[in-house]
């Protein structure tokens, strides 16, 4: 385990089109204060079937923002286009056709070196997902077989998207968003951050930030006789609640930033499941989830 | 390929519970009248985490409908413990739990001797999935990863449980189950049976039938200029309807019954999922999905 990592520049969104408005158009203000001058963006569309449509949907919308972006399926040597660009942009569609197509065209190693050497990277949805350490948070149909289900382990923590809360009222028996993450913790030792659509995190000089106009909850493995879900809330005044000691359960998980240790350290190649279940996480006092 | 298959019997059920009533219950007469005078049930339960409680109440509950059921994970042999059931009932929960949990213990193999055999086969929600040729319609999260994604193949299409039909009110971007089941057909070429909750398929004497309270919605790639999708409805008129020459182009489909060929012929190992998309499926007339 190193100490916390911070180069690593991310922005991961629950989201890519939020009800009522266009494509990226809820994060285009986080989208352009992350990437400042940023020039050359390159685009992975392994997500969606029909990658010249999406492509070219991305492209659109990124030239608005005033960026440069290239679609990763149009260039032949993939490796070096990685290499290249100034920053990469992992779309959102099927989770597991997005990672066997990063298995497919050995795109994990190029972006894994170049985030750990500065590069931003920014995720939505399947996208963000990836980023994780695996896909196993998803809620898309298996729809093709990757490899394995280990990801860019970008960070330590799962991020599931499209965050749902239950609903009370509801007489539909299949699994809430809630059950599954918990099938998860069963079998897994990540936390899990609950991506409500709206939100987005944002990895920085060794901190992660909920940014957006909604919020996030996060799940772990119940230590004994604590709670094994919390909310986190873009509360202005979260560093005055810390700061007077709250009594509040929920809070002083959230302040104390223990649920999200920025480093994640896994296999290189291909890890069975098993293999996740025993790793042991590294828990930093430095990292800290906040408020903006 | 061979004729269609009518030694092969299955209670393939979209969920154990329906709102409102208890574990089984919609489903009691379906199974009592299913299983006749069978006695010995083999239960599998590795869907779930808990195998001890799961067990104790399906046991609990097969006990009150008058069969005995023995849970597969209490026994040592486990084979030999399929080889000498009268009947095979796999639960729901984590299909891709269960399906790791059959290649652990190396079931399929059993099962599908069993099955081909003439052996009751009833499964639940996961439990209807892995009757098909692969996991890949589930909506489950992939907390532990087996071996492949190829299932027991005891039919030659996709079951989707828990079919919810999207809402148009509905204000969340995250994708609905039909716009799921478009990317499997995007990826593969078996028909996907959307069974809603309450829904029930049995299949016997080279038939499907649907059965239950409520209906299922068929999915399959479109041949060109056709709809892809149709309804399957618990009509007592289809057979006259049929016999009128109906117009309607969803009840031709229907009663075509090209839909739902009953014999799967996989490889006995794991596939790539490539293969199943290059798969091609006998199309018999026999095939016939009627109302009861």
């Amino acid at each position: 385990m190193t100490a916390i990592d911070s180069v690593k520049r991310l922005l991961l969104i629950s989201n890519s089109t939020l009800y009522g408005s266009g494509y990226l158009d809820h994060a285009e203000r986080e989208i352009r204060d992350f990437l400042g001058n940023t020039a050359r963006v390159i685009f992975v569309p392994f997500a969606v079937h029909d990658l010249r449509v999406y492509a070219a949907k991305a492209q659109e919308r990124f030239r608005d923002m005033g960026f440069v972006l290239t679609s990763i399926h149009d260039v032949s040597n993939k490796a070096r286009a990685i290499d290249e660009a100034d920053v990469v942009f992992v779309g959102g569609g099927n989770t597991f056709r997005l990672l066997k197509g990063l298995y497919d065209y050995e795109l994990l190693g190029p972006i894994r070196r170049k985030v750990a050497a500065g590069m931003p990277y920014i995720g939505s949805s399947a996208g963000s997902i990836v980023a994780c350490p695996t896909l196993k948070t998803t809620k898309d149909m298996p729809v093709v077989q990757p490899p394995c289900f280990e990801a860019l382990g970008l960070v330590s923590f799962q991020i599931s998207p499209h965050y749902l809360d239950s609903d009370p009222s509801s007489t539909h028996m299949g699994e809430t968003q809630e059950e599954r993450i918990m099938q998860f913790l069963e079998e897994n030792a990540e936390p899990v951050v609950g991506l409500r659509e709206g939100s987005i995190l944002r990895v920085q000089d060794g901190v992660v930030t909920l940014k957006g106009a909604t919020t996030a909850r996060i799940f772990k493995r119940p230590p004994v006789g604590s709670e094994h879900t919390h909310e986190l809330r873009r509360n202005p005044g979260a560093d005055a609640a810390r700061d007077s000691k709250p009594t509040d359960h929920r809070r002083m998980h959230r302040d104390s930033g223990t649920c999200i240790p920025l480093v994640w350290r896994g296999q290189s190649g291909c890890a069975s499941s098993v293999e996740y279940a025993h790793t042991r996480w590294r828990i930093s006092r430095k990292a800290r989830v906040v408020g903006t």
